[in-house]
């Protein structure tokens, strides 16, 4: 395919899910074309460059932003920058396409909305991946079918599988918490098939289980979380970093008519094993190879909503929320109380 | 079989589960003798004198310890009913079964248990019928045997089928609420999987998505509570009464080494079905096709305790902590609180 | 309950699956009375008299039959002792419960068929367990309600665990081979939900994959057959005895409106456990634990059938047909041809 | 992507599976360019031209061969034309992509492959899909790995969903029958995974349960068959083109010590329902559905192997072998004999 009519995209930040984003934009998503890369790292813009072909790679955000013809950037960096690059990628006049969270500061998430507001023919998104994922989409679809009757309660959980390396607990200082970067999104998942409700009031807990580093950031490594909403439906939400079969992302939704279950069995792929074990099938080792899909399909929705001037299926209000209930959940958890919203 | 050295026993209260209890000691209890059965209902005691050929028939629950040579009573009466049977059974010389919960008072579960006390002698248990089920027991194996490390977290629900018959809501002024009558199984199972911690703290919620009779009540028909134990630990309860596909039990234990869930999917049988509704499985309608082998061994455990003078295996205390935890989730609910233990 | 109206019956040969049959008519199954047992092993008699309390115990089966107010005779003895001690049975005035398959000869099949019609007041049954199965039942009846349409083809297979202790290769030599032995379940239940069409071509083939002793007694370990009935319609069977992860009894009726399946997965119980493996269940060791509940009912149903006088839900021209197609297949598998019935 | 260093190719046929493949090589395949498409048919060239922007577009094959610049044709075309288009595309130079089967005459499989050994510059290969599929490709590499012992009994079934249409009655004269057609790729799944042994005998069965209008091409159905294989190793085989429930491709590998099972359940995707039919997941539609991902990766397969001049990971003897035992089962069909090979 030819360049005319591509969007000239930029991947900022190539760590781990950065680089998964990059590749994907360089090879899997015919309407855009990967035009450059920034990262304060020389060997990841020497990866870009020579795995990938960047033709243009830059240390520095604002240069980046300074590149003749560039049009979209993509954000994989840590959530503090989140909504300092947003803005200035709206200010330099890019569609911004943002990793979750937001912010782990409302009033930040409640200002980049408002700048956002006012460049209506930009697109900004933040990666929800779930949204894109084909069987979070077929229940969504069920549900606004009306097949499961008036949804009324969900039970969502993300469980990740034990890490020995202390990954977890060194990005524990800047992620927010296990709720602001593990449930926020079960959250989002929630907020989104019971159709946007209200929430009113939070409760959390947890534990450390294993990791005793993570003291250290006021956070654990199990915890649980119930969000009753301002019409009476309730949410639940489990969060690990200690599963010990692979990644798990559970969602469950409960109609008056029926209930369905979204990931119920990890399973890796469609290889049932019967031997000593017993009757098995191997797991997602991480939430890469679960939404590998769905974060192809992300990238081409967001690409096509800034080719064809189209809303993207998720708002930055709507992470907005996310991150609000997710902030509620931490301060029930550190404060041991009940958080009204 | 001759009736030497079997157990005597009388059944009290033959209700639904009065009646299954009543079959079960008459045919399927080789060490107990149905002697007597006892019930306000005149075509309920006829039901056993022609269906079961029970002997000796009581309207008065006096009348029936009275009778010559009974050795055991086996309760099956309305809750608020419970301790005082339970006393009257030990003061006239009766091991005594009941079904859960033991009451909705919390002093008269702790009189009954310092009751039971005095009389070592006799065996009193209650009907916390998933300590006697082949999966549960299987959990509870492994997890003393270390397969899963340290048990940390546990999910557990307890969900029934619509019955648009109102029963619910007719049966909920009696039931203490959808927490002490349908979680007071999930508390009990929490407690057992995890070692039998103190509880610290509870949280609840809920709302009435079906059943407005129960606003009359105080009570809900779908409800989720958080337990936080003393150590630290903690467990999430779900309860429902408005499923559309059957009833459905299911603990999760999630231990730094590994999971077990039991009752993940209700499954009725062995029977898989391909059709024009996709690949599925019938559900069991309610919680007794669930656990009819387990109400089965129940019996047996109990009445081979009180023969061979054993310990059972779950104790008055068990009953006791339960209720109390069943007793905080009512609480919290009603006065929208954190209830501290 | 007493013994007045029950049933005596005796056990005859104490081999492994003799003993559970004898134990279930001890304890479990109420309308009948165990009153004697048969065996040449005088440890095995000595253990039904002491576990069992069984009150006669003969060295002989004569003898046995000879024994006053004897009612019933349930033999679990060696194939080809089966037509003569049903004859025995018939001629003592005696119902017999009789181990499948009938005879590994199918003249003698057919001779036993002719003088059980001559005793039209005494019930005979082959132990085709499956057929008191409740998932097999519930397809059963599934079938007979149209709900899969007409049913066509049907896939079935018998798996055991592999036993280094060699006893498969013992067995062999009276077994009749893997097909009269374990297909001969799979070819009755075929028959059965197939609504007992004629049959008219076999096919058999197989290997020895393990067993090497096999070979002495012309048998194989791992085993496929088709089975063309006159109507068309087809069935596959498959057998081994070298299966890794436990016993496998799986059936699959397919219709033109659906497919049933019983047994995908030979679950031990309802537990799901999720560690380093995978999510896996463990499964059933032996036919036993697979069957327990249906063993129980196949005893209890010829019981009432024998006091009701009613006729058993399958009769020796099923057992005939079933040990015709059998031997069939190991002719197949023997002479490498297609055996026209 | 620039088209420097890109595979310029063309797709000829553009029926149902054609498209498919047309649109994958036009947008998701970055090492091709598909350059022209050819079909006799103007609609589907129109097709090609304005939803895919293919240039160049023929009616007549030869004329597409003598298109400047073209490196390989991709054949979706009717059986009866694959071995002509293949030679006549070897001899114009061009690698050869062709959907299976090769042909159903054997003499024309072994002419191919030996004009194809004439061009080894030149790569060839028929798409047996499965070949590419992740899970097939587990099972395979757990089987080399030795995570099963020996493999020694292959179980494998192709289902199709029913079609009022009357699509498969007319198909039906062309594809070869249900066995070559649909059932070789069960053969061939088997000869991989077991490793390549000699076929020596088969057998096979079938008949017509709905579609009356196969007899005219003394087609079947619902078929069976058996293979065995030189070494003694047994596989079983089983077609349907009457499912109720979707499309089903499971096959089944038993080892001596474990087996695996691909595509056990043909769930859609990662939803579970749990509703008044009970607890249930939705079925692939159709084959395409099925191996969506596993056509994409044969496709960038092919075409890496003809850039970067590798074998491709199956042979045109693989081919030639599948067809032959396909045959084999046909003519066991329609002689109503064992076939030996």
């Amino acid at each position: 395919m030819s360049s005319a009519g591509r969007l000239k995209v930029a991947v900022v930040g190539l760590g781990r899910l950065g680089r998964r984003h990059a590749a994907n934009l360089a090879r899997r998503v015919p309407r855009a074309e990967l035009v450059a890369a920034c990262s304060p790292a020389a060997d990841e813009l020497a990866w870009a460059k020579n795995e990938l072909g960047v033709p243009h790679v830059f240390a520095d955000y604002g240069a980046l932003l300074a590149h003749p013809g560039l049009e979209a950037v993509f954000l994989v960096t840590p959530t503090t920058l989140h909504p300092r690059q947003i803005l200035e990628g709206l200010h330099a006049g890019k569609h911004v396409f943002c990793e979750k969270p937001l912010s782990l500061d409302l009033a930040e998430c409640r200002h980049v909305e408002a700048e956002a507001r006012r460049h209506p023919h930009l697109k900004v998104m933040l990666g929800f991946v779930r949204r894109f994922d084909a069987s979070y989409r077929a229940a969504y679809e069920r549900i606004a079918a009306g097949a499961i009757g008036r949804p009324i309660v969900v039970r969502s959980h993300t469980l990740d599988k034990h890490d020995p390396s202390g990954f977890f607990v060194r990005f524990s200082g800047t992620s927010g918490g296990i709720f602001c970067d593990m449930s926020v999104h079960d959250i989002d998942a929630a907020r989104w098939l019971l159709g946007d409700p209200e929430p009113r009031r939070v409760f959390s807990t947890g534990l450390i289980a294993v990791h005793d580093g993570l003291a250290a950031h006021d956070d654990i490594d199990n915890g649980m979380a119930i969000c009753e909403f301002a019409d009476g439906r309730i949410a639940c939400f489990g969060a690990s970093r200690t599963l010990a079969h692979g990644h798990e992302a559970m969602t469950e939704v409960t109609g008056t008519a029926g209930r369905l279950t979204i990931g119920g069995n990890p399973r890796l792929d469609r290889l049932d094993i019967a031997d000593a074990h017993g009757v098995r099938n191997e797991c997602t080792p991480t939430f890469y190879e679960r939404f590998e899909d769905a974060f192809l399909r992300e990238l081409n929705d967001f690409v096509d909503a800034a080719l064809d001037d189209r809303t993207p299926p998720l708002t930055l209000h709507d992470a907005t929320e996310a991150t609000r209930i997710g902030i509620a959940m931490r301060t029930s958890l550190l404060e041991r109380r009940i958080v009204e919203l």
